[in-house]
């Protein structure tokens, strides 16, 4: 977490009162929600009424595909290939059980939806397409859509169009009113703020069936207690993280080159995977011919050295990366796969270290796969 | 929250590691994670495998109903009429949209549902009844619930059974094991534990439905990335709270009647609602005949005295509390109500206080009422 985020929350840990109460403590409560609210909207070029917090952006790819699947009633999804779980898992969970047609939009080698991918899907029938969802960012491969003109092209048709851009916000320019994207899925921990918080953006006249029936809080759109701790940390990282996007991407981006020639250089045959250039800043993600990803990991894990095979929150399956086979890789190497990420306390050291240990870790891991 | 709460929280919010990730500073973070797990299983007289994280008790409340529904494919949900919005409306949204048959349990006027409206209920057509749900004490009349008597009924007909025990736990001795039920609902701030987490404990061979999918984190029951630091408060909290529940029990039982007797003295024709015996150490709910209940807030909260008309989530809303309309209340006596919660930070002055401005606040509303 920034310092600015754990400031902001355990400020208002000590401090009592629902935000939904009318009392002077719930009052003080709502204040704190409601001016978080402003922050994160003015940094994401949204208005504050478009911000509907959720407890992280799981809960906000559940709501925004399932929620505007049951309030659009039309059977087709079209989504991406490469989705997070968290936002594939929804849609294929209605297509078994809620009568929702999935279409994978399909990817190129380096990960990318093809505006014209998604033309052809949506002209299949038009007028049977729920929503279509494409990241902003892929959080295994790093690979930044063309999510304005994707979304461009849903709204030709008048299809509500969202994106996960959980990676995105801090990484890259992130403006809600410019991407014309009509949902937008934001998470705390991704920005340097607490966990177990979130936002869906949702832009005016966009009202997703909810997920989480209650209170009410959100809007009538997501209910449960407002977080007024979370939302104080998650407003404080937003508007830390986007204020500095431009050095951090700057940054980011030389320490992730220098990290990825030095990887080359030590290990010839390695593959860089995803796009070379729309790609997230702080991401470098490599296939290691010849080796297990998960024995890389271990590896490099006791030179202190940490580091992912696909997503966290896959970690210990022992299946490929769909990221990687959706574009087009087999599975011997997308099984030999890892992430690298950089982020706001990363330094040249850490890459020199990954740069000194990388070349005998992978003759090992090499050796270990051959016997 | 409490201090414990606080500290074992705050300790977490410099570290780094998704509990999922398979390096050392995940596996920490998983360590964390796992040990809060057992302290509320123990705590709770539940097994550690019992316990599912989640956002909060609405989170848990939707899991339980939509998820045992979905799972269980019969159509009628018994659930009390006094419950939880976030129990009630679950069940409601899937009454319009999804199939299911909902059947209020009645109240008697104190708010308990007899052990023999759940078995008429239930004989009608056992074989159609996907759950039962009723929780273990309500949280605006403080009623506590025939919670054992009523899960023994629902397992002689092999239905599940879910309690919403927010409220409970830490003021009433709780075990899971002992209860009987198969589903309870937790909640953090309500122990004195952080917003935004609870849990849903869920006996062995009960498996909702998820309401959110993802990366499948607590048992494929449920995803999004673990929230260490808050999970790791939600133990603290609910450690500390069990173990000092019989002394706050006692404590803020003792408060409570000497709130009771001093608001009689003061407003003679004050009416208690909810059961004299069965109730909540911490709460005192009455209705003051004549007065408007939102008035009534206002000007004890201009005297410092914080309390609530209905539940927190609804309150700002007009309509009469569907808890005292259940017991059988007239619309303008609902109105006419207020919650006094007592908790861990109440002491004698705060009654004194109460005492001090009840009868010129009551006069004045009346006076409000009649002009």
């Amino acid at each position: 977490m920034l310092p600015e985020a754990i400031e902001a929350m355990t400020a208002q840990l000590r401090e009592v009162g629902n935000p939904s109460s009318l009392h002077a403590a719930g009052r003080r409560a709502r204040r704190v929600v409601e001016e978080s609210r402003e922050t994160i909207a003015c940094a994401l070029g949204a208005r504050p009424s478009e911000v509907v917090f959720t407890a992280g952006g799981t809960e906000a790819d559940n709501l925004a595909i399932k929620g505007l699947f049951w309030a659009r009633r039309r059977p087709r999804i079209l989504i991406s290939a490469v989705e997070h779980h968290a936002a594939l898992d929804p849609a294929h969970w209605l297509g078994d059980h809620h009568g929702a047609r999935v279409e994978l939009l399909d990817v190129d080698e380096r990960g990318r939806v093809h505006p014209e991918t998604l033309r052809e899907a949506i002209a299949r029938d038009p007028d049977d397409v729920a929503l279509v969802s494409v990241m902003w960012a892929n959080n295994e491969v790093g690979t930044v859509q063309p999510v304005r003109v994707l979304a461009a092209i849903a709204h030709e048709y008048g299809i509500p169009f969202h994106t996960d851009a959980v990676q995105a916000v801090g990484q890259l320019p992130v403006s809600f009113a410019e991407s014309g994207v009509d949902a937008m899925t934001v998470s705390g921990h991704k920005v340097g703020g607490p966990v177990g918080v979130g936002a869906l953006l949702l832009a005016r006249g966009v009202d997703p069936v909810p997920v989480l029936h209650g209170g009410g809080q959100e809007r009538d759109i997501r209910s449960g207690t407002l977080d007024a701790p979370a939302i104080a940390g998650f407003a404080a990282a937003v508007e830390t993280a986007v204020a500095r996007q431009p050095a951090t991407a700057g940054r980011l981006s030389a320490l992730r080159d220098d990290l990825i020639e030095r990887v080359r250089l030590a290990v010839p045959d390695v593959v860089l995977n995803g796009d070379p250039v729309n790609r997230l800043p702080g991401n470098a993600h490599f296939s290691f011919p010849g080796c297990e990803g998960d024995a890389l990991l271990m590896l490099l894990d006791a030179k202190g050295v940490e580091c992912s095979t696909g997503s966290a929150c896959s970690a210990g399956v022992a299946q490929p990366s769909h990221v990687l086979l959706a574009m087009g890789q087999d599975g011997a190497r997308a099984r030999g796969s890892l992430r690298f990420s950089l982020g706001h306390t990363s330094v040249e050291e850490d890459v020199d270290r990954v740069a000194e240990v990388i070349g005998h870790v992978v003759e090992r891991a090499r050796r270990a796969g051959l016997s």
